[in-house]
């Protein structure tokens, strides 16, 4: 009985991870009932990330800016680059605080059962940049997982050659455990402890 | 490090009822990469609803269109009357389809501590609209709270010597319940029992 606008709005927001159809209808309510700090707020955010979102042209990080801000931001260390499987592992890293380096996103990892194969990612984007110079060392900052490793190893092989350290986190993640969901802690810790790449 | 826009839609997300800083950042996260599934419909059903929200005149549900959609449904039958506190338990009782009456959205419940009293709420309009006739039965559907009973018997008063039978849910509801969080078996059970106001 809702119109067809709220039962738009209320699916749309019912897609979104985190929330249901229940939770959805009571943040339809919510955003119908404070309009003006609530409805309108979140129609303009989403008019302006719409109007600027891209994806960063050096590092595949989505921002309002390209290159992003990450990239942009001139206190970082050039010499230092961090490789992340996902948009989310970078956002998580950088929400930390512990990395004062720049980042890659390769957008995926590698995975036999899924068919993602080493053109899917941006690999040799990766490998450009490397051989571009001005980098002292690579952290492969891969999920705990069997193809986030299985990817550490490979971009360690494509990487050999090159002037750079290659290391990884230590292995104080979680087996099994993704970036995205780990405490400051523990990312803290697998920073620190990060070692050359055998 | 994220830019100010999205730093504001997280936050506007964040103020939604069942999203924390966490889930708004995956909600974001979501709607970067999935602009064309995701960010766009958001976007489109968040315009059509503030272009065109409203709240109805007759009944004080809030919908996109005066009179809102309930009350524009021309299979419902005028002589029943439900009296609800707020627009959260119309939609309730709508969704549950148990109910083929029309509605009367309060707009809260009486409440000393709140201090919110009669002339707080569309009481005035519920009278001039059982005043107005064509009503058999008005459902008063508070919630099973002390202030929605309160409010319930006050109402009661208020409607004494209208030619209406008052009738309020059967106390199948669970003590201190709020209709928009129970599931549909005891709404219809409350519903079906509903009894004379003594
Ligand atoms: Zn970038
Ligand atoms: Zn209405």
């Amino acid at each position: 009985m809702a119109s067809p606008e709220i039962d738009a709005l209320t699916q749309a927001l019912a897609r979104l991870p985190g929330l249901g159809p229940r939770s959805a209808r009571r943040a339809v309510l919510h955003l119908l009932k404070k309009r003006e700090v609530a409805l309108t707020p979140l129609l303009r955010a989403l008019e302006q990330v719409n109007e600027r979102l891209s994806v960063c042209s050096l590092c595949g990080n989505v921002d309002t800016s390209d290159p992003c801000a990450v990239c942009s931001d001139p206190r970082r260390d050039d010499r230092l680059l961090c490789v992340v499987e996902e948009v989310s592992d970078l956002w998580a890293l950088d929400r930390s605080r512990l990395f004062p380096g720049r980042f890659h996103v390769l957008g995926g990892r590698l995975s036999a059962l899924e068919g993602v194969r080493p053109e899917d990612l941006s690999i040799d984007r990766l490998i450009a940049r490397v051989a571009g110079g001005g980098i002292d060392e690579v952290v492969l900052a891969m999920n705990a997982t069997l193809e986030g490793q299985t990817t550490a190893h490979y971009l360690a092989e494509r990487l050999e050659g090159h002037p750079v350290r290659i290391t990884q986190l230590a292995h104080g993640l979680p087996v099994g455990g993704e970036l995205d969901y780990l405490d400051e802690g523990t990312l803290a810790q697998a920073l620190r402890a990060r070692r050359p790449v055998a």
